[in-house]
């Protein structure tokens, strides 16, 4: 049937005015024949209102996405506007039985597509607007517009990485953007290798095992039987992943040597020289070692250079963890603080987190060429043909652990053009600014307690909040036990209220506190001072 | 300054006016001020256009996005157009040298939101269109509408599944998603875990770890030094992801044993357990068997039951990997074939495959409770706080090996709310007939030869094309060598015409054939004529 003939026309006419009429009737009705008007709804919608690929389903499909943008754009509008609440709560319990109509559970028969868009309007109205400029809650705050519409952009193209083949313009853009990292770390002409995984845990699992691999190629064959027993440090304050990693990778976490840092969380080499001793005095073997670049609780970064100077001695890998403080690499003021990480084998870094890059998108760097490939390959014939037509050493995917790989460069690729690097750099610049001022207004105030001394390495602010009822309490267990409990219950308060969100955890033997990140581009010093006052507001009375 | 201000809305007036100018003159001048004109122009981009959240940037953001919106629908519209090519084939040095302005290279300054536009467009042009109805390339094709709503809506949302906390709706959705996958499978009530993982490679990895933590918990702590010499099976035709665990994992692939298949590529299971009391007998400990449903080439299930009994008899941990085949189980007509599967203590399903869904979708679902928590947690107290508000077993990241980890939940529950059940049945009953449309068209042509005999299990369909000039050669080493290279050369010829992807592989001592696989909703009966058509046509003078 041809889409432009008067007949086509006039069947489309009549076919959508039945529609709207009994949308219109089902909306108004409320007497018997309701349910009767939702059975002919419904039969319509299934038979005429199919989607792409369907016969004549262009015209749907396009109201369809059309409308759905709509939501999403409305939402976006709304994520930026600080008259918005930040989340607006439920307890699992309320959403499981089904707020105003929001059915979660899944059914044999389809719905309608009018009400898979209402579904996603519920979707949005009861989750948490990660984008709003007073969500501090995580490592990865903010909405890029560009990088938004880059993953809008991926998912249309829905492809794999694994090939050339059938992803040839974003394996390219891989190559050059992990290559423009390198370079950025500091490894001569960038040379090097390095995948993007899934999220920085992976990628911290990937330096592990090509480390592995690189001192015990028979592992990968043998299995850990054919290697000494290896040890790994690592911080005491690092990411919990490397303890994922080596209880996955084989080794054990009791294999995992936690190093003791100085009072702002910075591992101390001393004491990574003296385990090295130890463990070799044991007969264990030294592999690897994390430095961490911005731990996940205090921001702090370990000195790479003295840490780099122990691995050389003891001939060790070193990792540079900076999946949080990787980004920092990108301003001139801030990236001293990663001093040597040209000297690591292998850096993690999550654009994701402070470069505001949409979840996920995550590299593992690697200095030495040639190890990513020889330490995953299994050259399965059926993905990875020698007898293409185009230059194999493009199909990079036997360097993955993975087989499918979402395809997480595009949005990156295009906020870099977007931004250029200097706007990353101003981004990162002013984050950290933010947080100096949070550090600033707070380290004097009444009722606020700093965590650590000084000026935070990262936009990690760290405090305590005292609320009147414990500012006289002796220095003791009771303080402590009454301090622990404050952080939690203004949290609790916080999101029942909806007005913005900040983590807090204990550490080591300091009872719970605030936490306060700063990624988000859209937070300015008044969002700051909000938190500060809400806070204020909320715990005055605990 | 006030947004509702009368001077500020008469500079905006102002301002758009100068634009919308710019931008007409731009269009409509063909003199030498073109050039001044465009510098203005840019430089107004530059200046007053930017995306929020600057100030005032919600009418430049959503007029972004609304442009980028028209790229992808347009986008959209084509791939759903036969008449459009499946690519537009160039090699990796062509698009590096970057083809008519597309420049790859990232840059320090910004580009202008008019130039990550043109971006836009030709990293769409230059891709692959995976939902074309002739993209037959990968297990998964195709493109869904409303899957791909879940997609944008997803990157909108952009949040993390680690905690309640922050991905509330999504985190409950995927609890009902997995449970409903197990009731699937046939475990009683949908008991037992899971967890959806970046894809079937990863969910494979995550089955290995499980079953090494029931028998083994002190490796997790102790490392594998602590474990006998353990050994896993599976079949020769298996996907390479298991071997990339047993070495990523610490077993070794020399530990990972294969198992001799049928004609139709199928375990034989009187050799599992003649290889098992081999493994047994040499003092080694059977830990874990892998029963493929669907292997990746030939399509092949392996009899579940018959190596369920052998795992019972001799205490083994039985996986199944459905990553390809478990989409079978949504039809009655087809789920047969997955005949045994609820006897296994885990099963990898990857709905991005056989059900359509967007890239990434894969669920590892375990039949006991609490393994994936105590394989994997760390419990890390500055992501999962034991003393919120909330019931914070709902915080199920800690099961995780990642700590991020992107939502891939919303876009499956959404296709399965538009859908039903039944739809998705009928997707899979749709796509099996084509391909039992397919081998009926070809098993007794000239000219094509298939690689096994029998309708295939799955909608795998694997053949050679004899060209004419080697249809009278004799069985023997020249014919199997001139052969070998004839699909190669097809598909070269395929992806320089651009009309049409298939894969092709050798498998064992069988040289280079066609794999034929079906996903894609949009594809027809007269989409496999033609591809019969084009690979006679492209064929033939070899």
């Amino acid at each position: 049937m041809s889409r432009t003939s008067a007949h086509y026309n006039f069947l489309v006419f009549c076919t959508d005015t039945f529609y709207w009429f009994l949308l219109w009737s089902l909306n108004r009705t409320h007497c018997k024949c309701q349910r009767f008007l939702a059975v002919l709804f419904y039969l319509y919608s299934y038979i005429h209102m199919n989607l792409l690929p369907a016969k004549n389903g262009e015209e749907p499909t396009m109201q369809f996405l059309l409308e759905v943008v709509e939501i999403l754009t409305s939402y976006i509008r709304k994520t930026f506007d600080r008259s918005t609440k930040v989340l607006d709560f439920h307890h699992p319990h309320q959403l499981l039985e089904g707020i105003e109509g929001f059915n979660l559970e899944l059914s044999d028969q389809p719905e309608s597509l009018e009400q898979i868009l209402v579904d996603c309007r519920d979707t949005l109205k009861y989750g948490v607007r990660t984008g709003h400029p007073r969500f501090f809650n995580q490592l990865s705050t903010g909405l890029d517009i560009v990088g938004l519409a880059g993953e809008w952009l991926t998912s249309t193209a829905n492809t794999n990485m694994f090939t050339y083949e059938i992803a040839p313009v974003f394996v390219l853009m891989e190559q050059l953007t992990l290559k423009k990292m390198r370079e950025i770390v500091g490894w001569p002409d960038g040379e090097g290798d390095g995948i993007f995984s899934p999220g920085g845990a992976i990628s911290n699992m990937y330096s592990v095992m090509i480390a592995r691999y690189k001192f015990f190629p028979e592992v990968k064959t043998k299995g850990m039987a054919a290697a000494p027993r290896l040890v790994l440090f690592t911080s005491e304050h690092s990411h919990y992943s490397i303890k994922k990693a080596s209880a996955a990778l084989g080794f054990g976490t009791e294999n995992l040597i936690l190093l003791n840092t100085d009072e702002r969380g910075r591992v101390i080499p001393a004491d990574l020289e003296a385990k090295v001793i130890e463990a070799k005095r044991k007969g264990y073997v030294p592999l690897f070692v994390t430095a961490t670049a911005g731990t996940t609780v205090y921001g702090a970064f370990d000195p790479i250079n003295e840490i780099a100077d122990i691995c050389e001695k003891y001939n060790m890998w070193l990792h540079v963890d900076g999946a949080w403080g990787g980004g920092l690499l990108m301003s001139r003021k801030h990236r001293h603080k990663l001093n040597g990480v040209e000297r690591a084998n292998s850096v993690t870094w999550n654009p994701h987190k402070m470069m505001g890059v949409p979840l996920q998108c995550s590299a593992i760097l690697v200095r030495e060429r040639g190890l990513l490939q020889g330490c995953n390959s299994m050259c399965a014939g059926y993905l990875f043909q020698p007898d293409k037509q185009y230059d194999v050493t493009y199909d990079t995917g036997d360097k993955a652990i993975q087989c499918g790989r979402h395809v997480d460069i595009f949005k990156f690729w295009l906020m870099w053009k977007a931004k250029g690097t200097v706007g990353f750099e101003q981004h990162i610049d002013k984050c950290l600014d933010l947080s100096a001022y949070l550090y600033n207004k707070i380290k004097n105030r009444e009722g606020f307690e700093m965590v650590f001394n000084g000026e935070p390495q990262h936009t990690n602010v760290c405090f305590w909040y005292i609320p009147p009822s414990l500012r006289s309490l002796p220095d003791g267990e009771e303080r402590r036990q009454r301090l622990h409990k404050v952080a939690p219950k203004i949290k609790a308060m916080m999101m029942e209220s909806g007005t913005t969100m900040v983590g807090y955890q204990p550490q080591g033997d300091k009872v719970n506190f605030f936490r306060m990140v700063i990624s988000n581009p859209a937070a300015t010093r008044s969002d700051i001072d909000f938190l500060v006052e809400e806070i204020e507001r909320l715990g005055h009375d605990l």
